[in-house]
């Protein structure tokens, strides 16, 4: 039985991961689970899976959680302090780290400074702060495993062969929901089209980095501090079937890869009992049927965030996380239509401009940076809106 | 410094290691040669390689190989015997297995029964006899490693993954030289033909093998020993462009493939150097000039060959060396344009239909089967000839 914490339980992942936990009852005990501000789903999840401790981010509906579960025993936190908590309990044995975007930073360094294996769906804490990630990794001897579908296969590509003789990773990018799409059109493409994903169902957020590639952008810089590899020997490939999660090459000109349909339940019941795996029940890849996979290079003139990605990381410090928290700030505000589909680009570029870089020796450095980008990137989106919208 | 006996030398598979060793001159000592009947090649590969011993199973071929390398030490072995004693050199490490065809059973017994690690690309000694190799190996305490590439591919696609963990194995096929060939034209295709296959360079034999599709068969079979596996967990998948080798699917939709260009040298190298790998001077495979993979279901109606690979497994015992003797058989006919192409397939149906299997329980149990189903296999051959060629 192992014990386990979701942090991010009422996302995407989170349910897919409660999902394979309602099939494997005698296998994992939830022991904790942590959201932003969603107390009604939390409530539901916490009824189903009895955790011990909850926590929401969000102090007011932490608030009404209480009040919604007081006929159970459940100890219910609010605010970063309480979700950091919860991410450290004691007695837990693997923590599932799917909150989305930054906020997932500390929550992840608590759990693994409490000496908890990570199963990390959150690309931000590699991208803001990935050296220091790893450092505290190996100082409290515990592992971070991918779950994101392409890191995820990388790793599994990587099992039972030598770490020296691999020549380069190779992501694989769906091309994501405008890879067809002319220039002209996608200069402003709406938010309700951009959303809609070829082949994953995910949240809003992720797909629309997938609309600029900078979801592989962020994917680059991640597998770099997963894997430990520069970025020369990490490729992307764009694949659009998404069937191919990710590939390795290795010196002797093998190639190993990972294929599968596109379920996220492969990736995270890969990761929540490595080295085994579960009896999941998926349906048979059937490539007979699927007829021919496809491939094609990135596009780097109409896809700019990919190579700003790349860019980041050869500058390394704290410029990563400066293209992400710009990023972040980016898409929310093209979420809310106050920017443009082709600013969400600008609005990086400019704010990695202003930025000076530094090393990033403590959390803080990230965190500082982070807070410093979000308001560049603030200060940018709102003197550029009124003239890019129409 | 690895010591290395190569059966097969003069050969494809053969001449391929020896261009790998002359690249890694400080890593492998090339101590045993052994060919069939071809003296001269084998005196140029010993002055180059400076082996201690070589072997010809044509006794007349080892008289002349004698006479020829009167100037060196080595000393030069003939017949069967002379092949076994090279393959079981008392101070070899690693026996590369490349002799094409039944032939390659007893010096491959040999090498596991000295205790030889052995490097198999020779598929008969599995067919033949692949639950005794198995258990020879065992007792020897010795590994067996693929060297066909499909084999190769599922070995690589399995480390560092639990075994009970695999659904399934799929063995990717090319569809060889006829795939596109409407069924009245394939009925009596040439020799000529039949040889152009569209992306490997190998010997007649196997090459007509995988025009039949036969070569699929037999490596069904080989799977079935090489991975303990029975034959409804082994999947056969077309796949034109041979990049993906092959694949293993495990029980959570993983699949895990190896790829590459169509090059021997990978899986070779990789049996030699296992569990390394060596840097090799191929060039990285580039998926977006490819630009797609197609895959497509076996067609068993054009293609019986593959039918009676799984249905002699199915039956076992004596059955696949019955199935291997007649297509051996058969596909020599064919070459020397005794039988038309179609007759490949009656051949080998018939001489199954008038074999009564029994249990292998020693290697003559496979070696009597396979004198008499090459004898029946003949015998058929010689009766129908005349009123299928035109």
């Amino acid at each position: 039985m192992k014990r386990i914490v979701i942090l991010g339980s009422t996302g995407s992942i989170g349910t897919s991961t409660l999902d394979i936990v309602s099939k494997f009852r005698d296998e994992f005990q939830v022991i904790g689970l942590t959201a932003g501000t969603n107390d009604v789903k939390l409530e539901e999840q916490v009824r189903t899976f009895k955790p011990q401790a909850v926590a929401l981010s969000d102090e007011a509906a932490a608030d009404r959680l209480r009040a919604r579960c007081k006929d159970l025993r459940v100890k219910v936190f609010g605010g970063q302090e309480g979700v950091a908590q919860v991410a450290g309990l004691s007695n837990g044995e693997l923590v599932v780290s799917a909150i989305v975007g930054g906020a997932g930073l500390m929550p992840t360094l608590a759990a693994i400074r409490a000496g908890k294996c990570v199963a990390l769906a959150n690309k931000e804490p590699m991208v803001m702060a990935g050296r220091l990630m790893q450092e505290e990794a190996r100082k409290h001897g515990v592992s971070i495993l991918p779950v994101d579908s392409e890191h995820s296969a990388i790793f599994q590509s990587l099992q039972g062969h030598r770490k020296e003789d691999v020549r380069r990773l190779i992501l694989t990018a769906s091309g994501g929901p405008l890879w067809e799409m002319a220039r002209e059109e996608m200069r402003d493409v709406k938010p309700e089209r951009a959303l809609q994903h070829p082949n994953w169902k995910m949240g809003a957020k992720i797909t629309i980095d997938s609309a600029t590639l900078m979801n592989k952008g962020l994917e680059v810089v991640e597998a770099r501090w997963l894997f430990d590899l520069p970025a020369s020997q990490i490729d992307v490939l764009v694949h659009r079937e998404s069937i191919i999660h990710s590939l390795v090459e290795y010196t002797d000109g093998s190639v190993i890869a990972q294929l599968g349909l596109p379920d996220m339940r492969t990736p995270i019941s890969y990761a929540m009992k490595y080295p085994a795996r579960m009896v999941l029940d998926l349906p048979s890849l059937d490539l007979a049927a699927i007829g021919k996979l496809t491939f094609q290079s990135p596009d780097h003139d109409r896809f700019p965030c990919l190579g700003l990605g790349y860019e980041a990381l050869r500058i390394g410090g704290t410029m990563p996380a400066t293209l992400n928290a710009a990023n972040e700030v980016a898409v929310a505000a093209y979420l809310q239509e106050q920017i443009a589909f082709h600013d969400i680009a600008e609005v990086i570029r400019s704010t990695m401009d202003a930025h000076n870089p530094r090393e990033v020796e403590s959390i803080d450095d990230a965190l500082d940076t982070d807070r410093w980008a979000r308001e560049k990137a603030g200060v940018l989106i709102r003197s550029m809106a009124p003239s890019t919208l129409r």
